[in-house]
């Protein structure tokens, strides 16, 4: 790592230094003249962002990376293929696998779950489609960013036709997901406000720096690469509740692979493509914080603080349904016995999930009053309580009117109050102060494994399954990673 | 016609009428008894923009096309094709056909103007490329949005694996543009002016549109099909100047046919995205003039007001070029004669086109600096005067230092003030009201025909050109429409 951060360190000084943007930074050591000025006050030009950032991805390598981002990376990557295979079967991967079948081109890459080859462009958008598709994926709290489904989908594609270490595959993982998680928060929360899908607008960008980086592209080709990236954000929140919501990152994934291939022929682009005024961020957002992009890179690591979903659903969800289910186990009391359930939540929980009437069971995972309905009826919050099956449950359809979602000011998106009106008198009260999931309280290795085999249940033989969890603990130590890939895929048989 | 606008109307009286979205509409007549409130008052929900443009898209048909906006289309058709083969041998589209070569489904279609083959999706992203390379292209002028490139594309590769006949050919063409140029419309010029490119970024729904018009889709298939285009904006003006500008109507046409191909098998997104709060225009814009997509639909067309360039370069130079090609035309004087060339211009030349120093050809379009010199050295303002040549040309060098521009209140976009002043003491003047090329003094017939020649030359043989073009003007006559793709590209030998 000495040597990495000393470059980045040179490549910084030889920046214009903005006062603002670089005070209390590593980069202002470079420049110990220039007096810092109030935050509010706007400054004169951005540094350099995206050949800082360029330069970071170039140079970092897997040596460079501290064993906890390491672990998480590997986290990381076995969640992603277990949610993968998990959607693999869904509507929403038949659809797309047949519409596209007859344009690919040649059979490069697996899909994860299903028999078809693809090339990689399409394997990568297939996959990533299918990890998202149960909004059961990991989430970078911060952002409301699934990073895996950009960057995984992407390099796992690349992986079978251009063979990498698995050492050099978990590094370009986590540089991708840096990557996107830093322009994310760049840009959030006013970017995602206003209607993006922020894991399709900024994971574009962490694909095309992951394949960049296994394609061994020069630093001026990663510039470029990103260039083409903000090129082509995906996804709009308006698409919440349709097939249209997995399609964003499934695209970030395979419009990464475009822009890094062509910058790889050295297909040029503009230098600055993130900060430049008529760039990505000036344009996608009203809120522009490049520190966050530059800023101790190669020290505090974004991909450490992602996150696994213990239910099937928006994370805004979670606190709800965890106190739902606690709730459930330990008091007794029946469905058909509550009269009212009022919770008080954050105004992003409405915003996000207050479709009172779902019809599918996509719609289901938008919807705070299925949510806690079907968790106290069933006591759990998996794929199978946001099936169609599930929100046509007449049961469920009754409690869910009963639901009262409350906007109560103080309490954070985390957070959660659960009262249970009852009609023999009882009130039952549930505070949760983060859910089960979270960074707090995070998925343990082995609640990872029993998730990952629940989801490749009924898709993939139990011994199959078994040693693709053994492959992915143990990615590091794999000559090449594209093993994953082929392991994942249904035999022919 | 008849039929199709009764049908329009009749969706229209099914809508909410938002009063001030829709006074003075055809639509305002379903609803009189709605008192019209001034445009300053925010609508309370726009009407259902995306359902009443699928349902227009569907339902036209090429009879319902008046006379002249066929014969636009035709022009937009031939203009296109030239620009495309002319386009077809630069650096970028080597290198982007050779970076996407190898990952290319079946081969398709035709490249105008080479000999390799791609699936549709490959083959509409290197048509694309290759038609805006030299900037030289068809313009919008209401939204500088250059309309052929996202829709020809990608209808003309389509053409040759689903044979249509010419008539539906172009109608679907002037529904792209329609749909692409009331888009931009809603957004223009808030949406332009941060940073977008407009032409990748409308220019997908275009391509949507007609991909889905010759597919058949249904009307909710065809509220997909433009809801995946929506997910799916492509290019930023940053990037203006390099290899990345023609990037963006190639993969605004790759990202239509792929919108359209997924709805066309089902795949959902949500009904209004254009229009929800968290849709396109909201996220994308600070402005949304709903009326511009929704009125007038089969009444006027966007599609008829399409103009065709003279010169190679960006459309705000023209006044500019066609002033000093008209002085040197009609004085006597030499370029080391000339101590100085003011222009007064619109602000918008300057943002756009300020290079000072453009090192490469690509650049030099958008520097009037460089523009001005080589139209007063050369008397012309072809692609030859934006090659690498031209721009590192030492006569034209050193008259570009001397030209000024002037940002002058009360010029127009499309006027010019010109005056030399020469060592001889002579000031010279020529004001352009509407250069050669505009709505007001548009290319004729033969000066199409002519500009077509001079950019195949060199890349097909004479006959060919001559083929082609004779094949374009009879374009509603033909039964395979595809027979344009196979004829403009380059025969083995």
């Amino acid at each position: 790592m000495p040597t990495n951060r000393r470059t980045i360190l040179r490549a910084a000084a030889a920046l214009p230094v903005v006062a603002g943007m670089t005070s209390g930074t590593a980069f202002a050591q470079a420049a110990p003249t220039e007096a810092p000025k109030p935050a509010a006050v706007p400054a004169a030009a951005p540094p350099e962002v995206t050949k800082i950032l360029a330069h970071y991805i170039v140079s970092s390598g897997y040596d460079d990376l501290p064993a906890n981002v390491r672990k998480e990376g590997v986290r990381t990557m076995l969640n992603w293929v277990g949610v993968a295979i998990g959607g693999s079967h869904h509507q929403t991967v038949d659809i797309a696998a047949s519409a596209l079948g007859p344009f690919s081109g040649p059979a490069q890459a697996s899909l994860l779950g299903r028999k078809e080859r693809f090339d990689i462009m399409n394997a990568a958008f297939l996959n990533g489609v299918s990890s998202h598709i149960f909004d059961y994926d990991d989430t970078h709290l911060k952002t409301i960013i699934h990073p895996a489904g950009p960057v995984a989908s992407a390099i796992l594609a690349l992986s079978e036709m251009h063979p990498v270490s698995g050492k050099d595959f978990l590094n370009a993982l986590v540089l991708g997901v840096e990557t996107e998680c830093r322009i994310g928060n760049a840009v959030y929360p006013n970017h995602y406000d206003v209607g993006w899908h922020i894991t399709g607008t900024a994971g574009v960008f962490g694909a095309a720096a992951a394949t960049g980086k296994l394609l061994g592209l020069s630093e001026q080709q990663m510039i470029w690469a990103l260039g083409l990236a903000a090129s082509q954000p995906v996804g709009l929140r308006e698409s919440f509740g349709s097939m249209n919501k997995s399609f964003n990152p499934g695209r970030a994934a395979s419009n990464g692979i475009f822009a890094a291939l062509l910058a790889s022929k050295n297909y040029t682009s503009s230098d600055g493509m993130i900060e430049a005024k008529r760039g990505w961020a000036n344009a996608i957002s009203t809120k522009q914080d490049y520190k966050e992009i530059t800023e101790g890179l190669g020290q505090r690591y974004e991909a450490a603080l992602n996150t696994y979903k213990p239910f099937a659903c928006g994370i805004v969800l979670h606190p709800a349904i965890d106190a739902a289910i606690q709730l459930r186990g330990e008091e007794k009391f029946t469905a058909d016995q509550i009269k009212r359930v009022e919770l008080k939540v954050h105004p992003l929980v409405i915003e996000l999930t207050g479709k009172k009437t779902p019809q599918e069971g996509l719609e289901g995972k938008f919807s705070i009053y299925h949510a806690v309905a079907i968790a106290l009826i069933e006591g759990a919050g998996g794929e199978k309580q946001f099936s169609d099956r599930a929100v046509r449950d007449p049961a469920v359809i009754s409690l869910r009117s009963k639901v009262v979602p409350v906007i109560t000011a103080g309490i954070k998106p985390e957070q959660v109050e659960m009262s249970i009106e009852l009609s023999d008198g009882r009130v039952l009260r549930k505070r949760i102060e983060h859910a089960i999931g979270s960074l707090e309280k995070p998925m343990s290795d082995k609640d990872l494994e029993r998730k990952f085999t629940d989801l490749a249940e009924g898709i993939l033989p139990t011994q199959q399954t078994a040693r693709i969890i053994e492959t992915c603990w143990k990615i590091e130590a794999l000559p090449d990673a594209g093993e994953i890939a082929r392991m994942g895929a249904r035999t022919g048989a």
